[in-house]
């Protein structure tokens, strides 16, 4: 695509939480991944689109795939693409989060990609560093592209999620996954179902605007797609954490539990899986009901879309 | 180079083992590694062959210089080439081999270059992800760029290695260099001979079409090129173990055991070398002896030719 | 800027010491930089200067800030840019720096960029590899790129750093931010005084050519630019080392101490800063006085100009 071509009214300077986008928004979003979708599948994936511009890649938190897929984004879509692991970095001089970041923006990076473990850093960064940010997940509060590329996958299938009944089930409390999906689903009109045991609920789950199930053969009645997160642990202090084997009793997916659920129900997971833990090992594999690569292919492509939109809202700036 | 151009018939999808190749697919190779040799020389090594392709560096054990050597020779081919070093990954997370391949491979990279502790580990990923591999060495199996390097090297100063006697001496039983070297010494028909204690060399040594020596000096009788290899203390379980002083007495290279070899004798060493263990300090540095840095070069430019070729082979395939 | 534009009469091979500058070379690199610092700013800070060439960073002390410096600087210039962290590496196999350094040679890197705890290993490298090295500090010796971006960063602001007083103060001893800038404000024509305990300056620092004080509201009078030093208590044995409180209250600056400065004075650290310690942090944020985040931003500048100016003498010797 020229560059002159490319003239899609993206209002948005960072991408910081879902709550800051409409359908309108989102469907600009969608329809640059699932050209995006194409191209990556085919030997001439790369374009210029991004040419002269430098994504910084600041990962507070490892996380090779996210980190690696926004690479790839980047790459592709022919950005200066620098990676910064910090937990190799100055910080361990003693520098704060604030000083790092400032420092780095110095470096005239056009987009910094940001995971940091604090809810809000990446909104912090937006505020101190004058760049473009896009949030990579920070804590347990969001992760944008997450949220966009599991609506982007049921829309590939589907064309809308609006009306579609999707549970969400395992540890909603320290998920921003969850959160981010039940904040984007919420825009798109879908009925979202969460299931978890009330100590991986958070406290205000009730506010949400969701329907709130323990049970999960009752919560997947119905239900057109459902999405399985992991217990995190390193994230729980205290309290009931079930065991690997009583969290497949009580809320592992199989084929079996599916019956109650749309006769074609899609099963989702943002990976890494537990294989025998949130999930059956043959219902993770069946290519009838598992999106699980799909989720991943989508991942590419829709933070292509993200960059490649606020790149050309950078370049309109500049020229301004 | 235009795209047109190249024409070459490489009927293969992955490189996997030297097993696979026969002297007319080695012979491209070499062919194009000529070409690489060359232009790497100059700074202008730059083409976009490979622009629009990816190519993951995928390291399941850490190897700086031959991941530097693909990441290079990736590069300068005008891919996009992303490195995952799966120590910091996902695997930490409780993913298995197949889950983190298929993760990775639904990011939709091209060719994906493999090092692994797992014998089979590289085929097992071509079986299960669709993508083209490029084992990069897999446990005590194979290492076939190794070998390709150095059959390329001493092809360089001979034209051609049949009917050359070569020599492997040191650390036989757990090398895959030596696997690799000896496969493809014998397609390319050259005259291998192994020296080792018997304890560095497998049971079944009889079946590999070599001459098997225990002494160094009768091994080193008419060679025309000997490739001394480091004892991989790190995959030695019991047994007796030589000290470094015993090695080198009884399995280093000097310029004196030397004179019973052929008067150009050439001295290799895939590296990292330990000096005065396998090899004198001086006869590492005898540039009329040693190709050992020749090797290294060889190394980027026979890379070249396999992601080059392969990259071809994965236009024809979309195109088709 | 095309190629054949670029004639500057840049006669070095290497930077591995700023003793090797004169006037007018200096002049040329603050001349690009200052070209390159207005591209950075833009979303077209991409060009095709080093397209070709492979920039290695070679980096045997960790350094995120200065690694990634030099990475974006390599990659707006179109150059390959591949990252070596030794720590790492083959020399875990007990390679020496020799071997490691000549093995990277041979994949024909064009440029080498050497950071190494060890003074001299740039010059040792620049003489056995026969690449181009940039030097990116060694040991206490030198740190030439942040020399030159300190001086550019005070040249902007001044025209020229000729004539002008500039103070540099704390941890002298360990420094080899302070001997490179010693070393070209010499060459530049400034007044440098120096302002450190006796227990943190070098026993020879009589012939360094510098005005030596051990009270800060001494040295501080009448000066243009001050230039604060962390104390590296990582290469600090034996002797006082003063706390970061006590630090702090003798060797801290601050907005009352700067009274009696020049009005216009300009405040410098070349990172990471421990506020509160080197400097206070209102000062560290103050836009009239601190230049800190300039001095980062000029560094990416700098650097290009190095590379660049090094690159076209690599092509001039290749077509020669």
């Amino acid at each position: 695509m020229s560059r002159a071509e490319f003239s899609y009214d993206f209002p948005h300077r960072h991408l910081l939480s879902v709550a800051d986008l409409n359908p309108v928004d989102i469907q600009i979003i969608f329809e640059r991944a699932a050209h995006h979708l194409a191209t990556n599948r085919t030997p001439d994936k790369r374009s210029d689109v991004l040419r002269g511009l430098t994504v910084l890649n600041l990962f507070f938190e490892a996380s090779t795939r996210t980190q690696g897929s926004f690479e790839m984004a980047g790459k592709r879509l022919g950005a200066d693409v620098v990676n910064f692991a910090v937990a190799h970095s100055s910080a361990s001089k003693g520098e704060s989060l604030s000083d790092t970041a400032r420092t780095l923006a110095a470096m005239k990076p056009d987009i910094m990609v940001v995971r940091h473990s604090a809810t809000g850093a990446p909104q912090f960064l937006a505020d101190h560093t004058g760049l473009a940010v896009v949030n990579a997940g920070d804590g347990m509060h969001e992760h944008p592209t997450q949220a966009l590329l599991d609506s982007f996958t049921l829309s590939q299938h589907w064309g809308s999620v609006g009306g579609r009944r999707i549970l969400i089930v395992g540890d909603i409390l320290h998920s921003r996954v969850a959160r981010s999906n039940i904040g984007l689903l919420n825009i798109l009109g879908a009925e979202i179902r969460l299931c978890a045991p009330p100590t991986l609920l958070p406290s205000d789950v009730d506010q949400w605007g969701c329907d709130v199930f323990h049970d999960l053969d009752e919560a997947l009645k119905g239900c057109d797609a459902v999405m399985a997160l992991r217990q995190q642990r390193e994230r729980m202090s205290g309290g009931f954490v079930p065991s690997e084997r009583e969290f497949f009793h009580l809320f592992g997916l199989t084929h079996e539990r599916l019956e109650v659920a749309s006769p074609d129900v899609l099963v989702m997971h943002p990976g890494p899986m537990n294989r025998g833990v949130e999930i059956h090992t043959k219902l993770a594999d069946d290519p009838e009901r598992s999106v699980i690569l799909e989720q991943v292919e989508s991942g590419v492509a829709v933070r292509m879309a993200i960059l490649e939109l606020i790149g050309a809202n950078i370049r309109k700036e500049a020229s301004a």
